[in-house]
C-alpha cells in the first residue's frame, strides 16, 4: 500500500462522510496499487492496461477463478466459495483503490469496507443499483428514463395478470443472481411462472416484461473519474443470443439522433448516479425509440472493441477513472471494428489445434481468457478492425468459427 | 513445460542436426510456455501480448532487472550478475521456446542449449551476428548490402590511418557490449582513440566509420516465423540523439522507392539470415541512398508504435513467429503515429506528480517501464496516433515534456 487512507470519523449513522478520499497524486511517492475483486477476463484485461500505466494490480480471486492465477503476480485466493468480509477487508487494506471484475459482491460488504476507509469503486451505492434489477428499474423510472414496460412482481398471480395484460410469452428477470443470460427467462404460461417462482424464490422480486419486438440493441459506455470528468464512447450495436452478447459492431448503423440521445443518456446516468469508472448502458431500440435496458458499472463485454478500435481502451480508462487521473480520448482510431465472442460449444472444447488456421485470418486480434471450457461459457473474443463494419465482422466471425471447429476452409 | 523437446542425436561435430523442432500445434494439448531471457521493458510488453494469446510466459531475470518482477507471475532470478549455463539450461528446459529481452547473452551458451534440444529463437547463429558488430558488418558486406564506409580495426595505428583518410572525427563502435548509444563513440584524434583502445580492449575489434552527414535515419521491422512466413512492417523514420533512439514517426516521409527498397532489404535479410522473430533493420539515408546501419533480432524500440498503430504489434508477431503460428497483419490501422521515448534526465526523476497533467493530453498512450530512473535511461515511451505525423508527434512530445518536468502549460 503506497498511501495511507485517512480513517474518517463516523457520523451519527455510522456512515463515513463524505467517504474515503480519492488518490492525491501530488502527495504520493509510489505508484498506487489497484485491487480487483474477482479474477476473470475483465481482471486480466485490466492487468494488461495496468502494466502500461505502471500501476500495481492485485487480485482477490474466487476459488474457481482460472484466468487470473495464470498471469497475475499478486493474488489473494478466497478461502471458500463465499467471500467473508474479514478476508476482503484484509485484501482491500493493502490496496489504494479497489474495483470489481463482476457484480457478485454484496453491496453490504462493500459499504462496510467504505466505512472502514477503503476506496471502493464503484461505490456500494452504485453496486446496490446494478446488483439488484428491481431496484435498478425503479431508480431509472424515478429519474425519468424511457424503459421497457415492466412490473415488479412478488407472486405468481401478479405475474399471470401481467402476462394476460401484455400477452404471453413474457420475460422474467429475477432481481439478483444472474448475468450473461443466466438471469433472463422466457415464460410461456402460468405453470412455467409457478416453477420459476418456486425455483428462484431467493431472488425475488422479479422484474417482469413483455417480450418486445426489438429492432436492435446497442450500448454506450460512459466513464467517469473521481474528479467528476465524464466521457462517453461511440455507441456500438450489439447482437444478443439467449440474453448473452454474441457480437458487437462499431460504429453502429443507428441514426445520429439515436446515437446522440443514447450518448446523453449514458453521460447523464453516470453523472446522476455518481458512478466512478466505466458505466455500460445497454439499450433496446423499439419503434425507433431508445429504451434503457440495463446498467453495469464496470468494464463490459460490449466495450471490448475499445482495445483495438479506440484511442483509449475501456480498461485503461476504468483504471484512470478510479485513480482520479484524467481520462483518455474515447474516440475511434479506426474506421470500423467488430467483436465476436468465443463461446464454448461443449465442456471439452479445445481451441489449440485450431489456432494456426484461426490466426491465419490476418487482421483479427485474438483474446483468450484461459478458462476451462464449459458449454455456453465465454472463453475468449476476437476483434477485427477494417474499413467497414461488414468487413470487420466477416473477419471476426471467420476466426471464431474456425476456433469453434465450424469452419475448415482456408483462412 | 507442455511439450517434451525431443533430444536429438549429436552429429560428429557435436552439433544437433537440424536443430530443435518447432512447436507442433496438432500434437500439443496445453498452451506452450515461452521463456524470456532478461526482464526489461521488452519482456514486459511481450507479456502483455502473451496474455491475449493465452500463452504462458516465464522470465529469467538479471539481478538488476526491475520491470519484470513487478508483473510476471513466473520469474527465475539469476543468482549473480553473470548468468551461468546451468542456470539458463534449467530455466530453458521448462519452456517450449526461449527468446530474448536483449542481446547480452553469449551466443556460445545459446548454442550449447540448442545442442541440448532447447528451442532458442533467435538462434545462436543469429545472435552471433547481432551480438558482434564486426561480424555483422562483414557478413552484411559479403551479402552485398550497401553499408557505410567502414574498417574493422584492431589497433590505434589502423584507426588513426582511417581517421586521416576520411577526416576526423570518426565513429568507433566496439564489436561487443554496447547498446542504446553506449557502444558508439565519436573520436576526435589519436589521443582519444588511444584512450578508447585502452579502456575497451576486451571489446575488440572496433568497427570504425567516418562521421557521415546523415539526411535521415529509418527502420524496417521484418518478422519471420519458424514456418518461413515473412512479413515486413511499414518503414518508420527515426530520430537519434547520441546514438539513442528518441523519436519514431510513421509513415516515414521517405519516397516510395526508398521505403520499398528498405522493405525488400529487411525481408531479404530475414530470409537470408534465417531469422525467427522480429528483425529490426536500421538504415542511414545518405545522398538519397539507403545504407544498412545495424540489425537487431528482437522486438525493437523503433517498433513500439506498432502497439497502437498496426494491426498486430511487434510483440504479438514475435511470439507468433517463435511459436510457429501464422503472422498477423503488419498494416497500419491508423493514418499516422509517433513515439517519443521518456528518457530519465536525472538519477532521481519522479514522474508521479506529473502524471495527471501528462495524461490530460487526451490522445497519447503512455507506457511506463517500472524502472528506477538513472540519467539517460529509457524509463518509458509515449505513442500518439492522429491524422497526421505532425499532430501525433506534437501530442507525444508534449506528454513526454510534461513527464520530464519540462512543460507546465495546460495539457
Amino acid at each position: 500500500m503506497s498511501i495511507q487512507q485517512e480513517r474518517r470519523p463516523l457520523d451519527s449513522e455510522g456512515l463515513s462522510t463524505p467517504g474515503p478520499k480519492p488518490i492525491e497524486w501530488n502527495k504520493i511517492t509510489k505508484m498506487p496499487t489497484v485491487g480487483i475483486l474477482g479474477g476473470g477476463q475483465l481482471a486480466q484485461m485490466l492487468y494488461q492496461s495496468a502494466i502500461s500505466l505502471g500501476i500495481e494490480a492485485h487480485v482477490f480471486a474466487s476459488v474457481t477463478d482460472e484466468a487470473a492465477p495464470k498471469y497475475f503476480r499478486d493474488i489473494t485466493k478466497a478461502s471458500s466459495e463465499s467471500w467473508t468480509p474479514p478476508e476482503i477487508y484484509h485484501f482491500a487494506q493493502k490496496c489504494d483503490a479497489v474495483t470489481f471484475d463482476h457484480e457478485l459482491v454484496s453491496p453490504n460488504i462493500v459499504r462496510e469496507l467504505e466505512k472502514r476507509g477503503c476506496l471502493m469503486l464503484p461505490t456500494a451505492s452504485t453496486l446496490e443499483l446494478s446488483a439488484n434489477k428491481a431496484n435498478q428499474r425503479q431508480r431509472l423510472s424515478q429519474l425519468g428514463y424511457a424503459l421497457p414496460p415492466y412490473q415488479i412482481c412478488n407472486s405468481v398471480p401478479e405475474t399471470v395478470s401481467f402476462g394476460e395484460r401484455y400477452g404471453w410469452p413474457i420475460v422474467i428477470k429475477p432481481s439478483t443472481g444472474g448475468y450473461d443470460g443466466r438471469g433472463v427467462f422466457i415464460i410461456e404460461n402460468e405453470a412455467e411462472a409457478t416453477t420459476l417462482f418456486n425455483t428462484l424464490s431467493s431472488h425475488l422480486p422479479f422484474v417482469v416484461e413483455p417480450k418486445l419486438a426489438l429492432e436492435a440493441e446497442g450500448s454506450v459506455l460512459a466513464v467517469r473519474s473521481t474528479t467528476g470528468e465524464c466521457l462517453t464512447y461511440p455507441m456500438v450495436k450489439t447482437m444478443q443470443v439467449d440474453g448473452m452478447c454474441r457480437e458487437v459492431t462499431c460504429p453502429s448503423d443507428f441514426s445520429d439522433e439515436v446515437t446522440e440521445e443514447a450518448r446523453k443518456i449514458a453521460e447523464n446516468l453516470a453523472n446522476e448516479l455518481e458512478v466512478v469508472g466505466i458505466l455500460a448502458v445497454e439499450f433496446f431500440i423499439v419503434g425507433g425509440k431508445l429504451l434503457v435496458n440495463e446498467l453495469a458499472p464496470r468494464p463490459h463485454n460490449t466495450g471490448h472493441t475499445t482495445i483495438e478500435a479506440n484511442m483509449t481502451s475501456q480498461f485503461e480508462n476504468h483504471l484512470r477513472a478510479i485513480l482520479g487521473l484524467p481520462l483518455g480520448s474515447t474516440e475511434l482510431r479506426v474506421p470500423a471494428a467488430a467483436m465476436v465472442n468465443l463461446i464454448s460449444n461443449s465442456n471439452s472444447q479445445n481451441v489449440i489445434p485450431y489456432l494456426p488456421l484461426a490466426l491465419s485470418v490476418k487482421k483479427a486480434s485474438l483474446h483468450l481468457y484461459s478458462k476451462t471450457p464449459r458449454k455456453n461459457r465465454k472463453i475468449g473474443h476476437v476483434t477485427a478492425t477494417a474499413n467497414s463494419v461488414a468487413e470487420a465482422l466477416e473477419l471476426a466471425r471467420k476466426t471464431v468459427d474456425i476456433l469453434s471447429g465450424l469452419d475448415i476452409s482456408e483462412g
